[in-house]
């Protein structure tokens, strides 16, 4: 029996993998797990059925015989401890990589989160050319500390794990905006640009970044390379 | 051998148990395990010394022997994976627990901290009027969805959980922005403001407020009573 994961029937991100369902798909393939995907409409997704398994109607879910789970990290945690490689083994260093998972949900998130829905939902208000600035200097900061702590390591703490996942798909969010807006935000910090393209270019990403992009070619009837 | 953590030494919530060392305390106290604080300055936070734990200069952190955490979140789950009494046995059941973790820091949390932060900073801003009903209806959106899901439950999943921790200190949070603003948002969900009230009146609850406000008062030498 495979899991079942959900995913939106017309994302907004154009395919661009940065809905949450990619963070989960990644997960999957980088653990060799098969799993099935249900499409939602954004209809479904605020309807009772739906709203059971998901209280804040929104995408993914994870459900897996009586399972069902939602909130991309707790899945993508849930994931990493009940397969093998995307957590260390060693009790100290898998604490750590549940540091740097919250971390890169809690603290670098959301105000890059912040920054994508003011420049979707507030771009044509008066106040918006005064006020970006302070959320482009919010994004900037954390992304200031992170670089730091980073520098030119491969991987936040040794190996690849789920933290890195969880990280990289946070900061490709830099990239949502919908919005031209060169130079983007995370070239400032070349080692940021660097991770992300190493954790791109792994197999798994790349089969999981395919699939999401697939439901909207097959949507769209859209033919056009996307990235 | 006990663990430390850090806390502000001077708290910018005036000991209203605001700040996230709050939580740390309180599922250290819900476990049963002693620890001690090591109180930090402003200028300490944002100091090499500190930076090499908390990579983004914040409170709280989490050392234990050679172990060292940061991630308010991160540090409740181990202390909930290493100690009996915050999250349940039944393996459904914790991955439950833990997806509700996530959702009080990931999805409940961050219109509330963004409101919050917004009263703070921009208070004074020409566009503080206009804008701050779309901050208040997304907290809303979040908070009406929380109570749809809880009804009249006393937590959120079966018994008192590592989940419900971190849920009622992100509600409590509403009540932080030091701008006077009555009714509260909470105020408008009678069962939120229940379940919170039901998780103050626990005893690891006052223990952990108690030893927060402690800080407060000694360095404050403020008499009055906060709260």
């Amino acid at each position: 029996m495979k899991p079942v994961i959900t995913a939106f029937k017309d994302s907004p991100d154009l395919g661009r993998g940065q809905a949450r369902d990619m963070r989960v798909r990644w997960a999957l393939e980088e653990v060799g797990q098969d799993y099935d995907v249900r499409l939602l409409s954004m209809t479904e997704l605020k309807e009772a059925p739906h709203r059971r398994i998901q209280p804040f109607g929104s995408i993914p879910t994870y459900e897996d015989g009586e399972l069902a789970l939602f909130e991309t990290g707790a899945i993508v945690f849930h994931i990493a401890e009940t397969h093998d490689g995307l957590l260390p083994n060693d009790a100290n260093a898998r604490a750590r990589a549940i540091t740097w998972m919250f971390a890169a949900l809690n603290t670098v998130e959301p105000p890059i989160v912040e920054r994508e829905a003011f420049m979707l939902i507030e771009h044509d208000k008066e106040w918006f050319a005064k006020r970006r600035p302070l959320l482009d200097d919010n994004v900037r900061k954390r992304l200031g500390e992170l670089s730091a702590f980073l520098q030119n390591a491969e991987w936040l703490d040794g190996e690849f794990s789920a933290a890195d996942l969880l990280m990289v798909s946070v900061l490709r969010r830099l990239d949502a905006s919908n919005i031209p807006e060169p130079p983007l935000i995370l070239d400032e910090f070349p080692s940021l640009s660097a991770y992300v393209s190493r954790a791109e270019a792994r197999p798994a990403y790349r089969r999981a970044f395919n699939a999401q992009q697939r439901v909207f070619l097959d949507n769209k009837g859209v033919s056009a390379t996307l990235k």
